[in-house]
């Protein structure tokens, strides 16, 4: 079993879900043994800074750092716990120490393999303005579906500060719903992409009458797959 | 503000209360910036073989390595989120790469600050059996009490799998309640040391009618105190 590396604290509450998801999902193939996991947390705050002032070269580099010191302390396969920062995937995988398994690439798979032509997005103002998700579900042929403007921005407020850190506020969980339902709804769509680590603490299945594609959830199999390969 | 090192999956379920503490003590103090951390989740099992085993010098140079990759990433100062391997903290922390916050030290001097006398000590059977805090205490004038020998194995299988997995099962609960309400009756104790990193999941506030000493969140005020030191 490789060891393997986390790049966490994007949020901290997603951190805790990829750790306790990769142990249990290790163990269900293997129960003999507790898989070596190493997690470096960064600091959010920095991330955000980059992300906010598009500064994408800086946090490549902070985050091709986080990828070295993993690779130091042991670590043999690495994985972001966060989709945001998969908009500078590229520029950290080519100089990786380390594989670097992608959660956008794994759930654009998952997303092919369930026939979905349709996808509703929603995550970061970042993750939606970037069209991160937009042109790996096109080269795939299912059409991404994106919230307005005005609607990207109020996903972004019901995101930032508080479920970030894991707290869910019934009034935002019932908004951020409404605004899913809509987009779904007006745009025909077969499933919904919570394409932020931290929206299934939010969006649960029964919420919606739609598929749910869980991006951690599905990013924690191909990151233990990797693991046992 | 130092980048601090954890050892952890000793199990998995208290690491998770360190990483989540350690972010919230931290940006109590501080909450411009979210703490760099880096975790170094070893096999759980191979400890247990150690311990098991009595293979005190294995345990040492496992933990010992972990210490090394942790410095290897770039932490400053670390600490092991559980107190049974504390049994051979000094033969790590003699030859460690980095300082290590020790648990036994952190509890027993809050206990000191606290005025306590008598302290009835639970947690695994090696912690229990090898007297682990029996010393630290006795060394602050405090009267460490150990339940007997069968009350131990019995704490012990109480521990052993499910709550160090993080599953607090309600007979079981009762039971250890039980041991440690006569440990405290019968030897007029003035405080219960939850002497494992799992047993808070277990025993809360109010659940016994006496001081509770939780050496988790006690080595994470300690911890968080050195990274701002």
């Amino acid at each position: 079993m490789k060891r393997v590396g986390i790049i966490g604290g994007l949020g901290p509450a997603s951190t805790v879900d990829y750790y306790n998801g990769i142990i249990s999902a290790s163990r269900a193939i293997e129960s003999s043994a507790y898989p070596e996991i190493i997690i470096y947390s960064v600091d959010m705050i920095e991330m955000m800074a980059y992300a906010e002032a598009e500064d994408w070269g800086s946090l490549a580099e902070m985050l091709r750092n986080a990828v070295w010191k993993l690779a130091d302390a042991g670590a043999e396969v690495a994985a972001m716990a966060c989709n945001t920062t998969h908009i500078v995937y590229n520029q950290i995988a080519e100089k990786s120490a380390l594989p670097l398994i992608s959660i956008v690439s794994a759930a654009c798979d998952e997303m092919q393999k369930l026939g979905v032509q349709r996808a509703a997005v929603i995550g970061t103002a970042f993750t939606m303005r970037s069209g991160l998700y937009t042109d790996a579900l096109s080269r795939r042929g299912i059409k991404p579906i994106l919230p307005s403007e005005s609607e990207q921005g109020e996903i972004a407020s019901l995101i930032y500060p508080n479920l970030e850190d894991g707290i869910v506020i019934a009034k935002d969980k019932e908004r951020m719903l409404e605004i899913a339902e809509k987009l779904i709804r007006e745009n025909d769509a077969d499933c919904l992409l919570l394409g932020c680590t931290e929206l299934p603490l939010m969006i649960k299945g029964g919420d919606l009458d739609t598929v749910l594609i869980n991006t951690t959830q599905i990013h924690i199999g191909a990151i233990v797959s990797s693991m046992f390969s």
